[in-house]
């Protein structure tokens, strides 16, 4: 059955009549405010060659795990779609998808595909088994054209800023290339420094070297290692970041004496690393790094709560972000004490607060945010950014928290092309959320107005400084 | 005051005009499929003997402990319900249940009760203290009558198929009688072997003695007590069985070598067994009957997270299933990570996981489910079985699972005559959802309807393979 | 800016226009019914004294932890609201909330002051950085007359009943005053032992000395002790308390054998007390507590799951409740357990739980309260005493415990003229969430109008014996 794709101009709004409207004139008023994306994985050696994108399976299937993970799910295997370099061919792997698109009614997936499939490529008919070649045709056509280049879509796009996310061993030279290219598209960079931070993580001593080629610094002793830390800040706030990232196991953290902290960095140097000292040295440099944004300005994010590559199996074979990734309880009141005791009231700091547990928002996170004058709250994340999950962090956090102790809207993507969809989706649900409460009495609509674009683009650009 | 009983067409649709319109046409196309009831507690002895069933009090009060436990709340003694064959008087126990029946306002209780008393029994006016003896009478004299034998109930409820619950040790004489009778009723079983894993069930050890009556295996050498498994597996679902059922209070699972499982069944066989080994050994029985489930395709259940009979002093007057059951804080990303690991990609396994910690749904389990291939969702299960929490259910995995991920409703009922409403209950709010899905252009109609269809019917039919 | 101030009489009601319709007739039933507040912090020293209140800012502002987080928490010093005793210019302090009241758009705090503006103080305009003056002279010029007694403000206010919290250690002179004045306003203690039961209360010992020196009793004792809160808890009863309040950190319960909780006595009182130690005392008094009550009928409290003073820095400065109280997780099935297990069936005792971790709602609360006679579920608390809160407390736990297993409103609160604004809110929200369950025909109008006086005025008088 073949059937029509049209994106409904009320989509994501309150059912409710009256506070649809309400919804509606809020949204037309942000509607085409330029994206601020201040944390993401997008790859900036696009933007630094300005290559063309290969086809609609290589751009679009092959790095979504959001698409994969729930084609496996259902018994997909994960060679047909050429995960892990299997070599499938691409338009089997696409017409997989297709067969099987059913599977992402009411996912966020799916309405930001539908978005890239009609804005961006200009489809007419719905994805499914018919309409698989039709769609791999003109996407991977499309692909080919100059329109599509990297540089093309981000201006398309009204991207005034976009941050990719690095590790402290990257050497920027994408974003080098960039900065020397003349292009006017801003692309900055995250400090992500979870592989010279996390004793777990796979080739951490490697890591370590290569850190310390880098920065001519004696990363085997406590102060050099804190010192190529901050030379890469630096290096990394040059090239234009305003952040660092940390995506820890808990968010948990430590203010050790100096001395403990030197003897806890030498055991995790050694071949052997205890889970406890893994963890406790992970906490400990949250601290450091907590230091490092007071002295430097980056503002720090925080991530924690995933177990990753959970699926043992699949991660032997495949390796890491195969969708095997499972949020995990997390508790951030008793974890975050140290860090807030020594540098909680700090004004000049910022920190912000991500979860994937949406039961903390309203015990643990809006509580904090509403008192420690360095604390913000990150969007819903990952699993929760999604209509349900955006709802459910606005009516758990706002009422402790306020909207001001918010940062606005993470597309947090490596699916360069949905990134509009996404600030899309966020933008019609905050002024459905908004309009909720005008229609409640609870703020006036000239609130909501300017609470709007705040929500869409003033407090991201402020909270991250850019 | 007496006041008439009405139930009213749009009952549990969404209250916006729209909405309800839309979601009053679903339900309309699924209103009278027949039920699947793949898991429940009704009584195979009903459907063997075909004998009628006794009075109003026997039938609808004293079994239902969502009726008698709210009353205990409110001060009422379960003595005077007849509970634990106290001997009251039915008539004056339903009394009670009448005179307090405003207890029930806003419980799923209320909402079946009254279904059953309209639908079933033609009451035209509601419960209360004035109608106590009407419906007594009512209800009593027609339960006396050839229409309401329990078979001529089941074919009047248009159930395709019914699965009960049973121990190892049960010997399946009812459902074997059932089977010869000629009657085309289909009532299966379904393998729960808590009895004779849970060595701190009741009676653990004189159950394994009773398994190794039944099996000719020796019960007290691993290889033995594993063979008798397999073999009253075998013999349940010649007997129709398609899924086995695990009560376990936590997810935990194990995946010890065998020497080591060989040995914790020792220490589990003697006079005191730790509540450590207690928990190991139902973790390992949970991968291991796993490993049977993909060998002779039972699907299996695990409904993990209450704390039994908290109540002692109840307990030990009068025994299990007193409404004294409470949900605890459950784990399963760690929990579960062993018997994943061994068997998490397997795809011809089915494991439908259940939960009464609602914080776990997007968190934990629609992460699980939207990428192990052997893992399914559960429908909103007990405590939660409502029109909030079947909501909040569909509000928390479907973004993460989607719809495919899970499979239909349960009634897991032993209220024989409250099964429709139930079922219709669950129809009711799935088509709601389903509805706002629509009016947000998440979804479109034609896929809300197949939607519909495949929740109230299709998903189950296929996820529990009958 | 300077905009009109008018409060919506259909605000906090439901905007779907049929249900919106229901909840507003149903409200009129009960928006003028009087205030029952059986548990709140405001002082009795000022119905003693029924002196006159100081200014805008003393009034308002510095004791209002919500207020002042708030503005803390976006780099606002306390010293500059003139908390801590820092002298500040009230004047000063006003206009500073004033330009930062956009912060609290989408908060309670926001309602619960436009009502005092608008409804105490006759504003006519919002408050802003333009108006800062226009209200400080307006609220402080009316302080200072007549009308504005605190007397005179209880009468007004339609109050039938207000409870303070006093500590043992409290000579309830206050109390005693409005009593022997004549007065007709009922002003009742409550009794809250937290200083001489918690170790690591600020000045344990050294109220433990006042206890003894007050009654008598040697209270380095176990018997002397336990004797010593008996005399103060018919004190507090005789000076109209019917109810205690435990703040502790956890719901933990013990029921020790006699010699040991002797012994555990005796090593609370020493010089260093462990963690350990300290929390099983606590958690032997709620025993203990709840033993007492079952003698002299006084309802006991139990609101769990602070972090005090999580800001040591702010907390060595400024000391207790500066906004900087962080919710944990809180757990109650094992943790009443023993309480329970002791005297769980009673039914002349009565326990009222409150949460700070709103996954327990229907996790936990909503079971326990649904089957143990003496436990009946507190309102949403604290954090969650909002729209938002109130709704997700009815949502999560109404279709377990029912109505009638739930007491009513508190406004817990020492922000004396929000009182009314506080009832109110709650009465809105409760009558939307009624009106919600007869549109969805869950329950009949008439039993919504029962229910909407029983959630407003009937279950407090009630659960609190008033």
């Amino acid at each position: 059955m073949t059937t029509a794709l049209e994106l409904h101009p009320d989509r994501l709004l309150p059912a409710d009549g009256p506070t649809r409207a309400l919804a509606r004139q809020l949204y037309a008023t942000v509607a085409d405010l330029p994206i601020i994306s201040p944390h993401g994985h997008t790859d900036p050696a696009w933007f630094a060659s300005n290559d063309l994108f290969q086809d609609a399976t290589a751009l679009l299937l092959r790095p979504d795990h959001y698409l994969f993970r729930m084609l496996y799910s259902q018994g997909v295997q994960l060679e047909d779609l050429g995960i892990g370099g299997s070599g499938a061919d691409p338009r089997r792997s696409w017409r997989i998808l297709a067969q099987n698109y059913h599977l992402f009614r009411g996912t966020p997936s799916r309405m930001w595909l539908d978005w890239v499939f009609a804005e961006v490529f200009g489809m007419k008919v719905r994805l499914s088994d018919e309409t698989a070649d039709l769609y791999y045709d003109t996407i991977t056509d499309a692909l080919a054209t100059e329109a599509f280049r990297p540089r093309t879509l981000f201006e398309r796009f009204n991207i005034d800023v976009i941050a990719t996310t690095e590790s402290p061993v990257d050497t920027l030279e994408h974003h080098n290339t960039i900065r020397q290219s003349g292009w006017s598209g801003r692309v900055i960079t995250a400090y992500r420094p979870d592989p010279v931070i996390d004793p777990e993580f796979e080739g951490f001593r490697d890591n370590l070297d290569r850190l310390a080629g880098l920065t001519d610094e004696d990363c085997h002793t406590w102060s050099g290692y804190l010192a190529a830390h901050r030379q890469r800040r630096a290096f990394f706030a040059q090239m234009g970041a305003t952040s660092t990232d940390h995506g820890h196991p808990t968010a948990r953290t430590a203010d050790l004496p100096v001395d403990e902290a030197r003897a806890l960095f030498s055991r995790v140097l050694a071949d052997e690393v205890s889970p406890q000292d893994a963890e406790l040295f992970r906490a400990q440099m949250l601290t450091e790094m907590a230091a490092m944004s007071l002295d430097d300005g980056l503002v720090m994010q925080i991530h924690p709560g995933s177990y990753r590559n959970h699926n043992r199996e699949l991660f032997a074979r495949l390796g890491r972000d195969k969708g095997a990734d499972i949020p995990v309880r997390t508790e951030y009141v008793t974890a975050l004490q140290p860090l807030l005791a020594r540098f909680g009231n700090e004004r000049d700091l910022s920190i912000i607060l991500f979860t994937l547990d949406e039961s903390t928002y309203a015990r643990e996170l809006a509580p904090l945010a509403g008192h420690y004058p360095c604390l913000k709250l990150g969007p819903a994340w990952w699993f929760h950014d999604s209509p349900e999950g955006m709802r459910r962090f606005r009516r758990m956090t706002t009422e402790t928290a306020g909207f001001y102790n918010t940062v606005g809207f993470n597309d947090d993507t490596r699916a360069f092309l949905s990134i509009p969809a996404r600030h899309d989706v966020a933008r019609r649900i905050d002024c459905g959320f908004l309009a909720e409460l005008v229609m409640e009495h609870r703020i006036e609509d000239w609130e909501a107005a300017e609470l709007a674009t705040a929500l869409s683009y003033d407090l991201a650009k402020k909270a991250y400084r850019l």
